[in-house]
């Protein structure tokens, strides 16, 4: 089923593989043209310094996935800056051995099947947009809050991937740049040390001795999920913690609407799970900063898609990128 | 020459008529398709209530810059928010009487060509990409800092205009949200109460008396060309205040550099003319702060155009969407 030659694709099939390739896991599913996911695949993925042994990993999961109905793509969900139109990744930190590796060239060698890659928070992007709470709409911010913050930007229904494929660093904007946080990337007051679920836990550990009957655990282990949830059993740590977050993140967001204008910003990833906590925050800092006009029309939604948002966006880049090559015809 | 219909426009002219309607003068000018300007003409842009007014000045202006050739269509720059495609000023600070009015519709019964409208900065970065910093670029930004600060933002050679027309409010990206100077727009810290000619001057006047010194004046009508040329000639003060406003605009740069990934951002307006004193604190900041990736790539240039960018921009973009129409014949 899947020993089509690449420049011979079948574009009339429905179905596409959709891998997304994480640090700890690689998942792989089966997505039709409406966006249903048919069958899917998950394992670890393998800690390694050849290339070849994520190809071969890729390759054994879309095996997995196969079904009767021939796919006609494969498109992979990388985490870190790719070059699209090459398909090579750039840089990859959590995947280092893919640093400068032409991924899609390899994939189509060994699956005989053309092979698009893609950045995993632009994906979420396009998934969300496809799929998830930006369905109709035709500009979407996408932020995803997970153990870093990841951005994706659609404008006029196309993603910006900047000059280099390296846009939507929405994470390292900053929103206290003179007395803020150190970030590892080398500036100061980045999003990223405010809203990530790294940020949660270390702002948690730092309040820690002002609120000695916080229930939140003084542990190496803590997590973002605990303070979540000791946050909603009233704990005010917790709620400090959040509200925090919800006023960084509020003036991060007041920049994206005063610059892009955009219809809807939808935030994904672990952190969204304190949405209760630090929502109200966040609307409330937009409101004094952004602009009346752009205030108004942005939606400040949490995204639909849950895990699925990038495979569901490399599936919808891959049918995409079909449909254009057919109508280039 | 202007009396043919506008539904059955001469796209064949390579002549625009393009306005730039300021809050103090109404300049017009007669733009070929190579970006010549044929002919110019000057005056004061009209006090009143009435937007009609507005109208026979832009058309008296139009009719000075008739020559032999038929020019093809009416190309407005307006200082505010339009939305483009119904011909409409949403809200024009500084020419009140337009808010909410046609201008389009009105312009094009008066003078019986197809009329345009555009945001003044949104065109200053339309007339840098064809004609000034930006020749050949695909994706620029564009800051005029002037007596406010402006923004257009260009990518995969379209303005994004956002999706109410209010995008690129790039004077209103906060750089200093928390401790910085409170902003006539509700918001706290924006680069528009750092690096536009008004806030040079209140940075200047803030810290006259830590310096007995400086020669530079302490009157009301203190100029940011003053403080500049005092600069220049080595004086303290001055030279702190480009100082600080040369950070404010890095820290600004990294993010829309982070967020956007540009081929390169234009700094156009008067405060421009400080360069020598702000260049250097700036680029340092994009250095300390951006993604090495994106940071290499952009170029941080002065614009070219001059006070013609909007002019150009209007003028570039009547020819565009003419071109468009009669593609989609």
């Amino acid at each position: 089923m899947t020993n089509s030659n690449p420049l011979d694709k079948n574009v009339s099939s429905d179905l596409v593989f959709a891998v997304d390739l994480g640090g700890t896991h690689l998942r792989a599913a089966l997505v039709d043209q409406n966006g249903r996911i048919r069958f899917r695949f998950k394992q670890n993925t393998p800690r390694t310094e050849n290339p070849d042994d994520i190809v071969q990993a890729i390759v054994a999961a879309v095996r997995s996935c196969e079904l009767d109905g021939a796919a006609s793509a494969v498109s992979v969900v990388v985490p870190g800056t790719v070059n699209v139109e090459k398909g090579a990744v750039v840089r990859a930190p959590n995947v280092p051995s893919l640093n400068r590796f032409c991924l899609s060239a390899a994939l189509e060698r060994e699956l005989k099947l053309p092979a698009f890659i893609e950045n995993d928070a632009n994906a979420a992007a396009v998934g969300e947009l496809w799929q998830g709470a930006g369905r109709g709409r035709h500009s979407l911010i996408c932020l995803t809050l997970g153990t870093g913050v990841g951005g994706g930007i659609i404008l006029a229904d196309k993603l910006w991937r900047g000059a280099d494929g390296s846009a939507a660093e929405i994470g390292h904007m900053a929103v206290d740049p003179f007395l803020g946080v150190a970030c590892p990337c080398g500036s100061r007051g980045c999003l990223e040390v405010y809203a990530s679920a790294t940020a949660i836990v270390r702002m948690a550990r730092e309040a820690r001795s002002d609120y000695p009957n916080s229930i939140v655990r003084q542990g190496d282990d803590l997590t973002a999920r605990e303070i979540f949830v000791a946050g909603i059993e009233g704990d005010e740590l917790a709620q400090e913690v959040f509200r925090r977050m919800g006023v960084y993140l509020g003036v991060g967001l007041a920049n994206l609407i005063n610059l892009l204008n955009p219809e809807i910003i939808v935030l994904g990833g672990g952190v969204v799970d304190g949405w209760k906590l630090f929502e109200k925050h966040t609307q409330q800092e937009v409101a004094q900063r952004a602009f009346p006009l752009p205030a108004a029309r942005v939606q400040i939604a949490r995204a639909e898609c849950g895990d699925d948002a990038g495979l569901l966006g490399a599936a919808r880049l891959a049918f995409a990128s079909q449909l254009d090559k057919l109508n280039r015809l």
